[in-house]
């Protein structure tokens, strides 16, 4: 094999998340043998991709147009908004089709360090988006982080005056889980939170 | 994010060693993201090994070419043959450069279950290398695995009246590995091959 061109392509897929230098040799020796199929297809789709994705000027997600499909969806619920706080995080609630309302994404959270603040964040685009459009609630569904609450709290309060209900997703025990593995944040969160049945 | 296109592609990923579904939705939205630069040149890597990649006629090992460029290299020892199961352990041992002779790739281990026998393997091709080529000693390095020595007691067999040396990889204890931690497998070998110091 002239390592020069295997090397590359390894190299370049090792920096994609989840594979490091040797699954990403592993992958291309799959795609250049018993995958060798899928390669002109898989091929095809980046290069599709690749010609056709843009930035929701709305919303922020990627898609194929500008506004995305979401924001364009006449059947979605225009009074729902969800804050999130990547592409990533949409994609989840979209696989669990329960959200109907259409979407915010705030491509990370506030970080000095790193040089994200509220213009990177498109936040005074949501608070415009919050004043004008017909919504009336946010739903702030931003990570159970330090940085991602940080940046629950600042958009709350910047939503103050826009007139909309403000909420954030519920805290609790996950479906599943047993008690004697939680830690003690989300147990007290399920407490203070708990419900009558 | 139009589902299809995006599911498409990462069910593609997906179905590469070391990606569940996932890591592959993962991969495809940092490619798409943030990694959109490397996208290009990645497709033009892809092209360019699918439009060039060829199975050595000697060796079974994939290149550019055929005979490949171990094959056909001058400087290596026309006498030394190491027989591994897969490209990928020829890679490895590449990678070490202590080993300076050819290969021959078996493609995996004997299997009836898998339809794998010594005419998928290529042995009566290495037997006949053996004895036609300027061979004089086969190094058995095929993995220390029950498959992988039954594989390897065949070859040597079948090996028995080519006239040359037939050797396999050492066992003992991993360099930089702890007594304790290691199998009894591993430590019997080990003590059975201990040297003189």
């Amino acid at each position: 094999m002239p390592e020069s061109d295997i090397d590359q392509l390894a190299k370049h897929l090792s920096k994609l998340p989840g594979l490091g230098p040797r699954s990403a040799r592993r992958a291309v020796l799959h795609l250049l043998t018993e995958g060798r199929a899928m390669l002109q297809p898989m091929v095809q789709e980046l290069q599709r991709l690749d010609e056709s994705i843009t930035t929701c000027e709305i919303c922020r997600n990627i898609d194929t147009s500008s506004p995305c499909h979401i924001c364009t969806d006449e059947k979605r619920d225009p009074s729902l908004l969800c804050v999130v706080e990547d592409i990533a995080d949409l994609w989840a609630l979209e696989r669990n089709r329960l959200f109907q309302g259409r979407y915010h994404v705030l491509g990370g959270t506030l970080s000095a360090i790193d040089g994200r603040g509220p213009e990177q964040l498109g936040i005074t685009q949501l608070v415009n988006r919050a004043k004008d459009e017909a919504i009336t609630e946010v739903i702030i569904g931003t990570n159970a982080t330090v940085e991602g609450q940080t940046t629950a709290h600042y958009i709350a309060d910047r939503l103050h005056d826009a007139n909309v209900k403000v909420t954030k997703l519920a805290h609790g025990i996950p479906v599943g889980g047993e008690l004697d593995y939680l830690d003690e944040g989300t147990l007290g969160a399920a407490l203070l939170s708990r419900q009558s049945v």
